[in-house]
């Protein structure tokens, strides 16, 4: 009675016959007859286990810890000079005669960045009726260390924001969620006001694009220390550099665009040619001037507020009550002192007031990815790629470029063996050094365009390692469900850092663990829904099976919703050699790990993608659709399914064949028209969606869609998201099927 | 300086090393080492001449005479009583012991079609004011044979109008071009009248969609003897059952809808449970009733109209002077003289007029597919597909049965090679026997929807011969331009029916040919760039390498633009044996070349598609657009491109690399974006166009539309199509580069 069980089971025993029969059933007859011609054995070859072994003991702390200070000697913002410099360095690495790449080389695109001027920093002010600058946000974050004061440290900007002079009187919108708003807009008449929000609860360009319906005319956006300290605040002894946490001063950049991707060349590599829309067509940037700014100055700012109190949920770490706000400020703030002996009730012209000055521009600007590549011996024409970005907002030791540390020196270990003629792996190995990501993952989902048929047809898996190193008690990663084998396997065999005797599996599972029903209790690992990295191209796009893999927090000791420096002028060499991996224990641990994985989808016979994992998370949404949806469903008689026919899988003549069916397996779920609305969302298992359903996305958005506006258009897409789902799992399950026996 | 000219060169060189190579470079070592595993030996196996021959040999002309003679016993209009006969049949065949498939299955799907009611005919009648009938249109065509009068030969109707009463002033519109209704429109005022249109030049629903916009409210449709017989009129001596010409009451019936595939599940498989749109939400069928008639009621019709000459290119064959209609017919005409003693010239009261009666309903109902296949020995998981429809208009003897009696007599040859263990092919071989193709493709489309992901991984090509032979002349293929050599091989090595000495190749290239810069002069093919049968599903939607072949006129002996009984009650075995193809032997001509270029693609080692062939037809399209739109495109600063490198390929390592990557390469070429506004249409060579430029549709049509309305943003249009064809071009040759290399 069942939509899709039938089909499921018909993936678990594919499965199950593909993992099991193949070496046995077919490649014993090559090891029999030995005297066949030379490349059978090559075709017939798998994983060399002494060759990991080698691998994990030259996989050096040291040689990452010098990459990272090499990365991070100056800041590197895509397209600029330091930027450059990375891309010099990295090729420098990869055509090293001793142990760089087969070939390495750069790929440009002109992409539409966003840049504050320095000759003009954007400014937020607390200004008189008159303009008299009662208090001036700080424009750059305190320094430290010399390298904080670096000329080319970036004003704290949100990219993307239009330029333009908001004034207006400020009030507290908690998130900046569309719920917030109108909870705010029920008490305040938002029109001309300014928004201060909180990082967290909604994207950065949401917060702007949520509040502009209201009215509102401007949204600064800050960190709470609540969110990111575990409320501490003071810099004289408790935040950098006394400890890992962001000083008072810190602000977090960012891209503040909703979808991934050059924005002016959407499905196109942004090449010179190429078409270009016109800019006033882009959506899903902020339709009003938005700016970041420190809790320090927040702290001033929202606790000078006037009006009601704001809710519970709403209050952060500062030492006052959070208030919606007048709007504006109370009559008794620090500011009104200072001027107004002769200040007036009328609310328009005597209240201070918040101006926003914002003046950054976007610009369409060269940036590059570097290539490099490990060809091939036996199926040169399979690929596996390994990738992280280059770009950083300033001098991003921990995001990106712990990340980039560790792949150089995979690089390094891997291309010294190629060299030196100890190995070569049987699928080629490509690594992107991917730029501009953090204006939206731009150089991957570039790559992703210019390459897409042939990256379809041939791409194994992408293997994302962005922020290396969050924090260092254990691993965690995200993924298809057909890589946690392979997940589990290169875990079990690296040491957990600082641990005697534990693997990095088994400390990974006493921090985050779940029970499987066909395997026990294990790791957990996390689905790949967003578009936090540069995973989301290859995963959504191309329908490529896809892992994001770091070292991360102890939740026990941390409520911290990303490492403090983050975005930050602090996230510097000292930063992550003192606070987040001194020795670079957990640096290397990643490394490990995922050059494990790496050679392992390079050289393994057969394919280590399980796709009875994948079956097991697809049944868990089923249950969850079923849970959540059939009595509603049922009562506008829209069936969740009869029992579909599923038959079995016989045993394969080719290792080739099998290999293709788990390659493929992804891109049998991409429906290019089953999310309009979704840049570049086309995968019907893993798109983004709003409904916070651990279910199918399409089905669930529809659903809540449906179930709010009752209306029978919205129960129709609900029907809808059911066939796509459906429709697109039995032809993921026809594709595991080997023979042409059932069509 | 042209955008894509190096890229071509790329797949030139590309496909000179894929075709020389391999079998010399790789598969020679394998000869040597003779004492390798046997596995060995059958995955070098290529096509095995002797097979071929004895192949050949074995087509039997009588047997495709039988094979016919049982498929047109009785009417067989989709998902009627007569269809399933024919299921049972096809089942019984290839479910035989001796002579039947390794399986056979039938495959169900609802969908949406449309039927004229038995009790309630349509009508077209001349009606007095006080609506006496003054003239009645024929409901059933006239009998010349028994089979003709067969109580299942459906009345003549236009499948998908929809129901109703229009009475209106008949006006003649030619063709019913979007340009005739404009022309018609500036001289009589179109509104409340209805047009009577003739078969050719705009697609049949379009007849009626291009009528609405002007305040037309019915349509007929009729075929002029200009057009299908050579201007024949007269069935004393001159038609059928006289000659193959059209008998006076025979009408064309046929689909009226725009699209192709089930219309309520557009992009999903038509299964029970599937999400349908309502059905008002269909778009591209007729917005008003419209009918076909016989040209003996035209004649009358056309004859008896009013007003001023039409033009000299509306002219038919009638023995009268088109004219455009007064609107209404003459106060001379026949009709007005019955009653009109009285007659007044009062134009809204006193004139004829024409009735239609439109009582058709559209019905959800069950449509078959029968499926049977041939596993291959080596790569069962790569396909070769061969398909025809099943369902007629009436008795169907040509279309579409002349392809299935050819259809089943490859089955009974290449069945009982496999039954008797003579021969098993390389790869596996799918044949489809197609439901209601008739009423828009629908049976291939839905296949095409439930298979997508395992077809689009795993099939080869698609073979379709629909109407295996419209007339006894030449050989006729259309497809992608990488078929063209395996076609030739095959015509090269069967005779040509009737004559001595001379193979179908030789015979071919003195009807149609061109000169090649490769080739010299060689027969010309056509591009497969509409949807007029079942391929359409297989090349737009899926990217699958296609090819449509069949036997057809001496165009020095007639213009006929049709066979004349085509969708009458006249295509009946009678007429094809005695007027088509007397003795069969083109149909058995059709069988061997069909079937010869089926066997050498399912056993061919290296696939025999020919990458140079494609690159010579863009190399044409390149040049097109360049001639055609160069000069302006640059005066609106949009390039046709830089140089952009292409790399050289080296030889590969595997056979199975090559063959994927051939197999891929239209794949390669697909857009699901491209073309919002056409349904299935995804790839970027061949999708439909209107522009009429044998060059890049989308940037062709969009050209055109710019030019036309000068505005900027059609311009866009033009420059993102150019990127659409560049990037899409540029991929394709990617694909076909063997190594990592160029990435």
């Amino acid at each position: 009675n069942t939509m899709i069980k039938k089909v499921l089971i018909g993936i678990v025993c594919g499965a199950a016959v593909l993992t099991v029969g193949i070496l046995i059933g077919h490649f014993g007859i090559t090891k029999g007859g030995s005297s066949g011609p030379s490349w059978v054995e090559d075709v017939a070859k798998d994983v060399d286990q002494s060759l990991i072994e080698k691998f994990l003991s030259e996989v050096d702390n040291i040689q990452i810890q010098e990459n990272l200070r090499e990365l991070t000697k100056v800041p590197h913002m895509a397209t600029t000079a330091g930027d450059e410099q990375t891309v010099q360095f990295m090729l420098k690495r990869w055509q090293d005669a001793e142990t760089g790449l087969d070939d390495a080389w750069r790929e440009e695109y002109l992409v539409y960045l966003s840049f504050p001027d320095p000759k003009n920093p954007n400014k937020v002010t607390v200004v008189s009726p008159s303009d008299t600058v009662l208090h001036a946000i700080r424009e750059k974050e305190k320094t430290y260390n010399p390298e904080e004061d670096d000329p080319a440290v970036v004003q704290p900007y949100a990219a993307y924001s239009p330029a333009g002079h908001p004034k207006g009187k400020l009030v507290y919108a908690n998130q900046g969620k569309p719920s917030d708003y109108q909870v705010l807009n029920q008490t305040v008449d938002l029109r001309g006001t300014i928004a201060i929000t909180r990082y967290g609860g909604a994207g950065r360009g949401a917060k702007a694009i949520n509040a502009a319906p209201y009215g509102v005319i401007g949204v600064l956006v800050y960190t709470d220390p609540l969110d990111i300290n575990d409320g501490l605040m003071s810099d004289i002894n408790e935040t950098y550099p006394h400890s890992w946490y962001l000083p008072p001063s810190g602000v977090e950049r960012g891209s503040f665009n909703v979808q991934f991707g050059d924005m002016l060349t959407p499905y196109l590599a942004a090449k010179e040619d190429t078409y270009r829309i016109p800019a006033e067509d882009i959506t899903g940037i902020p339709p009003i001037p938005i700016q970041p700014i420190g809790f320090e100055d927040a702290y001033i700012l929202i606790c000078a507020l006037d009006g009601e109190n704001a809710p519970q949920d709403w209050q952060g770490a500062f030492n006052c009550t959070y208030k919606y706000g007048g709007p504006g400020f109370k009559p008794t703030s620090a500011f009104n002192g200072r001027y107004s002996s002769a200040r007036q009730k009328s609310p328009i012209n005597c209240t201070e007031i918040l101006l926003l000055h914002i003046s950054e521009a976007v610009q369409v600007k060269n940036s590059s990815n570097v290539m490099g590549i490990i060809r091939g011996s036996v199926e040169p024409d399979r690929y596996v790629i390994y990738g992280n970005h280059r770009d950083s907002w300033v001098h991003g030791a921990i995001d990106p470029s712990s990340g980039t540390s560790v792949m150089l020196e995979l690089t390094r270990v891997l291309g010294r063996m190629v060299k030196q003629g100890q190995w070569r792996p049987r699928r080629s190995i490509i690594f992107g050094s991917w730029g501009a990501e953090e204006f939206g993952l731009i150089g991957s989902a570039e790559y992703t365009e210019q390459y897409f048929a042939k990256l379809s047809e041939r791409t194994v898996a992408y293997i994302n390692v962005d922020i290396a190193v969050f924090a260092n008690a254990t691993l965690s990663a995200s993924g298809m469900p057909s890589v946690q084998n392979i997940i589990f396997t290169a875990a079990k065999q690296v040491d957990a850092p600082g641990l005697v005797s534990t693997s990095v599996y088994d400390n990974w599972i006493k921090y985050s663990n779940r029970t499987s029903p066909a395997h026990g209790v294990i790791p957990r690992i996390g689905y790949l829904t967003g578009a936090g990295s540069d995973y989301a191209a290859f995963a959504h796009y191309l329908g490529i099976t896809s892992m994001d893999i770091s070292y991360t927090y102890d939740r026990s000791k941390t409520n911290a919703r990303i490492y403090p420096a983050y975005h930050t002028a602090y996230d510097t060499f000292n930063y992550a050699s003192k606070f987040i991996d001194p020795g670079f224990l957990s640096h290397q641990a990643i490394a490990r790990t995922a050059g494990n994985v790496l050679i392992q989808l390079a050289d393994s016979l057969v394919l280590p993608l399980n796709c009875s994992d994948y079956a097991e998370t697809l049944e868990d949404y089923l249950k969850t659709a079923v849970s959540l949806y059939e009595e509603k469903l049922e009562s506008r008689k829209i069936s969740m399914g009869k029992n579909r026919g599923a038959g079995d899988a016989t045993i394969p003549l080719k290792v080739r064949a099998i290999n293709d069916q788990l390659m493929l397996l992804d891109r049998a779920f991409l429906d290019p028209l089953a999310f309009p609305d979704k840049y570049a969302y086309r995968h019907v298992i893993w798109a983004s969606s709003s409904a916070g359903q651990p279910t199918f996305p399409g089905l669930a958005d529809a659903f809540a869609n449906a179930d709010l506006s009752g209306q029978s258009s919205d129960w129709n897409k609900v029907h809808y998201h059911l066939s796509v789902a459906s429709q697109a799992i039995e032809g993921a399950a026809q594709t595991l099927r080997v023979t042409a026996e059932i069509l």
